[in-house]
């Protein structure tokens, strides 16, 4: 059977097609064109399902919150025009689907399924996907199927608090992980230390040099890794769970956070366990999404 | 058909079978008598399940870590004299029984299975049981199933860290919630405050004062209650669980400690789901560790 599933983003839809077992056999993207309305974005969805010869059911990765029930978005900053514009149904129209087979999933959950299906969590028990970005997101993995929560929120590392009375986080908090460890977050704090010297603020260029020799950069990689292995380390002793894959555009600095993640693991959780702990690198990239969308729809 | 489950404890090991639907059919208990040795706490506990008509199989709750392949506890400070003692095997074949159908589980999560099946989280998707007794343990069910993660220790909530910095705990890491918040710490914060004033440190007096009227008892309790919420807030955060079931000694005080907690939570966690978390007392008491054990049994 052919799996199509679909990563829709608030700039570009990314699209494919996988087979049951996990072969690729195509891949599509298209601009979401927000601009352009609602009808052309289900319509742009619709085309790319059409070419991806989409056949019994759709996989639909969305960034925010989700109403499962209704089959729509309920809040989302990056994609407003498509908040409660039933997804589930008008796609499930134009493709002459049936309802049950059109499945929405968060988008950062999608990604975690297709590491795990695909990627770097194949064949992994337990494991927390998490996206280091804008913010900080993530995906549970837990005996082995996606676990997404009540409300699909599971997974949601970036608002624990890992510094208590720290600086006050969009979600009204104080001190989120999200706020030390997020793509974002990083680039300020190596502004703030005038790194690297050439362009502060540039991580790609930050995390060249700190490969390249010790000093201030693999300092601050290391500061910036532990605040997150101290949000991880929750994640430790609440869940058990030890196999870590971050991915996101920050992820590709995996190799540089990870001493940091595992003093941060340390310093906050216990047990001989910790001699398990693993901290990976994504390997799926922006096919991520999409072929965890497609996910439940292989038997 | 019978469920017959054990709960075995440092002192006492309690017994009971249920039908597959529920039904409590009968309770036993015996002392648990590790002086005596291995052998006499194996033959107690065989006695305890022939006596509750043991068919087909047999739940047992221990405390402390479990090696799931062999069917032994590893670790257990309160009995040490059965760490590696291999239970599955022994009782299996005092009992005429499969290896397969004699189950260990750690205590906290039989207790949380049992809350689960027949007391106050019946019918609940997902929620975390905390035990508030010497220390701070748990067990969380998850989609509709007891989640007891690689190593068993799932659950777990007593160390995660809401105090960075804060008092060192015997795992190792500082500030962990079972340093504010156990039956254990509440005494300890009752004496230093001199409460209740007749009998410092006696946490039923204590709860009998803060009921009747306001003042220090009231908000010591709603102080230990926040400190509880604070890490439950990264349940709520991570997992995007609700329900909260408060068990052990300690629990009988969950209507003074629910203020706090909800304070605690809103204090670290976010989101319109807030409104719908709930703390609850445990309803089973000492027989929700042998009603979880025997869980597995019913079909």
């Amino acid at each position: 059977m052919r799996c199509v599933g679909i990563d829709l983003g608030g700039t570009a839809i990314k699209a494919g097609a996988v087979s049951s077992d996990g072969r690729i056999l195509d891949r599509r993207s298209a601009a979401t064109g927000l601009e352009r309305g609602e009808r052309h974005v289900l319509d742009t969805i619709a085309a790319l399902a059409r070419e991806l010869g989409v056949e019994g059911g759709l996989g639909l990765g969305v960034p925010g919150l989700i109403d499962r029930e209704r089959g729509c978005i309920t809040e989302c900053p990056n994609l407003k025009a498509m908040e409660r514009v039933p997804l589930r149904d008008e796609l499930a129209r134009r493709l002459g689907l049936d309802l049950a087979r059109v499945l929405l999933e968060n988008d950062a959950n999608a990604a975690a399924a297709g590491e795990h299906w695909l990627g770097t969590g194949r064949g992994e028990r337990d494991l927390l996907f998490v996206t280091l970005g804008t913010g900080v997101g993530g995906g549970l993995i837990l005996d082995g199927r996606l676990y997404a929560g009540p409300g699909g929120l599971a997974g949601e590392i970036g608002h624990v608090v890992v510094e208590p009375g720290g600086p006050v986080c969009g979600c009204g908090s104080r001190g989120c992980v999200e706020m030390f460890a997020s793509a974002t977050a990083a680039t300020r704090r190596a502004r703030e230390l005038g790194l690297p010297r050439e362009k502060p603020g540039d991580l790609a260029q930050l995390a060249r040099i700190a490969r390249e020799r010790e000093g201030a950069e693999r300092e601050l990689l290391h500061a910036v890794g532990r605040d997150l292995g101290r949000a991880l380390a929750t994640v430790v002793s609440l869940l058990d769970v030890r196999t870590f894959v971050l991915g996101g555009g920050f992820g590709a600095a995996t190799d540089l956070l990870t001493p940091g993640v595992l003093a941060g693991i340390r310093e906050r959780s216990y047990g001989e366990r910790l001699a398990t702990v693993r901290v990976l690198p994504a390997v799926l990239g922006a096919d991520a999404g999409w072929i965890g969308a497609a996910r439940p729809l292989a038997p």
